[in-house]
């Protein structure tokens, strides 16, 4: 076809399955960007189907001339549709379902689905590929940050050693509105709530859920490898409280809820958890809803990408972007290689991470009881960096805390003092762990 | 073609003009990763053709079969050689004629050269694209940091109203230099200089030069306009001295050569100087050669992209990417929008700049000078935010340094009341001013 200024390509049609906040925005987005859109894509993109629960419902979207299906399933077999956009959510059920049809019919998908990805993401490439039907999925990871095709395109020619993310912006918003004001975590929680920042059961983000599902896929993409969810080693944050953060603070750190994805001699680590990381670095400045991912290449060196990780606006961004890209005819294998060549995932064991540790302990105020904990990390053969115990209780006997940096030692080894020091009789709870993380 | 295990696709066959350390860098790489390389693009890269003026010089890279020409303008003309990779750099001279050459032949043209596509990037993109020929220059931007292809690309569905950059790792190393050790800008620049992070003659860096060429071609993707290096406010970091960079700490900022294209009601902004930044904002802790990237979209928000930006293995990085993206048949215009849809940009003019301003003044310490400087400013209707003179001469009539930072002003009454206070008899240097931006 020629091309020219009066010709204009045919559109690429779009049906979009879940009208949500995420949903209304790409069709905003779509209607507000038509032209310039089209001038980038090299074609218009129109919506000619979508599909929700409640057609009635008001939706801050313009009006459209579209076909409406109460069963998103539909969407796959609607004979205009050229790609289904997947915004229903959830690992199984109807996205699923909507997702393995559109494939099977050769149509393409674009998709905001982690949970979907993270437990069938190597089946649904392979599928998209058989059938060779275009596949996207920017908006799962990371919101608005084009951090997948950053990996998979921008970052080619690189072998990536690790990849390190602040992927879930519930998270970071609590830990750094406790650490701006000094309240606890459980104060901070049920304010997000009010916000709207964090969900009425919270869990799924607090827990680290979330973000190691976005971890999960972002560790197939850069080590071309078969997404393996249950390799993730996942905790979340609530058991980080007011006098960590202040301790942190006290070290030169702050506590992130890092995912962090390693190529190590003995496999690839997959971890999320809390971590302290020195205040001067990069991420250590990504704070409130914002989230960050590092890649460390062979060539490219560290690199690092930071936005708004949710929110409709964001996440239409990164849904539009794969649509303009299919749009435009560029593809990249899902998960960088052709899945073929995927390889199962070789994890290394969390038992063998080697580093650095911050242990807090509440003990009782009387003598010995350094020495106790000191005599057990001795015979762990763990070697102390600093100890601190700030402040003295009033009266003999009472609480104080009493903070633990470790030299690098092996999880396992800290695992078993940890285990013995809790059982000390001047130890008045279970001790607090977290992991010192050098970015 | 039918895609298998068994069946390789024919190799994208690369001439390489000039053999730096980022030539050679780009032939170690295609070497080492060749495996992965072509799993991801589909294809494998092979270089069959380079051009370099000394053929036996050594050089840390492998040995290959492959043609070599003395004139890297033959390149253009070897039958075999489907893309030229242009690291000769110089906007004008063998670089240009090259690249010329090879698109008007239908080949490919990957390059590094911002200079040349600051100053004839919109008729190179012209004719790369009525010759359906490829075109590639992540490498000439920001290093390794794939942001040319996020903002073409990744952002496609926004519309972008502000980029800001660090684009300049020498001026960048010698600013945290300075803020890091308290010393002066000459004593710092020599040291670089040795250590290799800048030029014997260093002025295309520290005068902003090399920067301007970067946002020149940043604005033209970010605003689908055509690059405009004449409309690109410039000036470089000659005049930051130490005492500024301690002033900016007690005022809470950090001093930043920032390159800023901006979209306003009166057209769009290109300029390059000195900032001050927040020091709690992300961009402040972006420190020694780092490069980094911040795009405003009206989906996105903002998202900020940070990595290395210059040196052999970074650049080889994005020279690559480029590659795997040619191989892989991915293609986007050069600029964002076909060539016959770039607008000519229109320049906001500086004099309307609208920020807040930072003055230092070194004035004789007696009574009167600043109510003759506030008179000054009064009249030119800028108002003062704050006024600090720190210490006092231990003898009267001794220099002292006097700092006011003002509220929001315009550029042209600010540059008015400077030439004002340049001439009272008691400010004894030129004055100093650095733009506050708020980021």
């Amino acid at each position: 076809m020629v091309k020219g200024i009066g010709r204009v390509a045919p559109p690429l049609k779009v049906g979009i399955a879940g009208l949500g906040v995420v949903g209304a925005g790409v069709v905003r987005l779509l209607d507000e960007h038509a032209d310039v859109l089209a001038a980038r894509a090299g074609r218009p993109i129109k919506v000619v189907a979508v599909s929700a629960r409640d057609k009635r419902k008001k939706r801050d979207m313009p009006k459209g001339n579209w076909r409406w299906y109460a069963d998103a399933v539909e969407l796959a077999h609607d004979p205009e549709v050229e790609v289904v956009v997947e915004l229903i959510g959830g690992s199984d059920g109807p996205a699923r379902v909507l997702v393995e049809a559109a494939l099977k019919a050769g149509r393409g998908v674009v998709t905001a689905n982690k949970a979907m990805l993270a437990m069938h993401g190597a089946r649904i490439a392979a599928l998209a590929e058989a059938k060779g039907a275009p596949l996207g999925f920017e908006a799962a990871v990371a919101g608005g940050i084009p951090i997948l095709k950053a990996l998979r395109e921008g970052l080619a020619g690189n072998r990536i050693d690790q990849i390190t993310g602040i992927l879930n912006g519930t998270c970071n918003y609590i830990l750094t509105e406790m650490r701006e004001t000094g309240r606890d975590f459980a104060e901070v929680l049920a304010e997000a709530q009010k916000l709207g920042y964090a969900e009425a059961d919270p869990g799924f983000d607090i827990d680290g859920v979330d973000a190691a599902h976005k971890l999960a896929v972002l560790t197939a993409i850069a080590f071309n490898t078969k997404v393996d969810f249950k390799a993730v080693h996942v905790e979340g944050i609530r058991d980080v409280s007011a006098i960590d953060i202040a301790f942190a603070r006290e070290f030169g750190y702050r506590i992130k809820l890092l995912a962090i994805a390693r190529r190590t001699p003995r496999g690839i680590e997959q971890r999320v958890h809390p971590c302290m990381v020195a205040a001067d670095t990069p991420i250590a400045h990504v704070d409130g809803v914002f989230n960050a991912v590092a890649a460390e290449g062979d060539y490219v060196g560290r690199v690092m990408f930071e936005g708004r990780g949710a929110g409709s606006k964001p996440t239409a961004s990164a849904v539009v972007a794969d649509l303009a890209d299919i749009a435009a005819g560029r593809s990249a294998p899902a998960f960088g290689v052709p899945a073929a060549r995927l390889q199962p995932l070789k994890a290394a064991a969390m038992a063998d991470r080697i580093g650095r540790y911050y242990i807090r302990l509440i003990v009782r105020d009387q003598p010995g009881v350094l020495a106790d904990v000191s005599a057990v990390l001795r015979d762990e053969r763990i070697s102390i960096e600093s100890l601190v115990q700030r402040g003295r209780a009033e009266i003999e006997n009472q609480p104080v805390p009493v903070v633990l940096i470790s030299h690098e030692a092996r999880e396992a080894d800290m695992a078993r003092a940890l285990k013995r020091i809790a059982r000390l009789r001047s130890v008045l709870q279970p001790p607090t762990l977290i992991r010192i993380e050098p970015l």
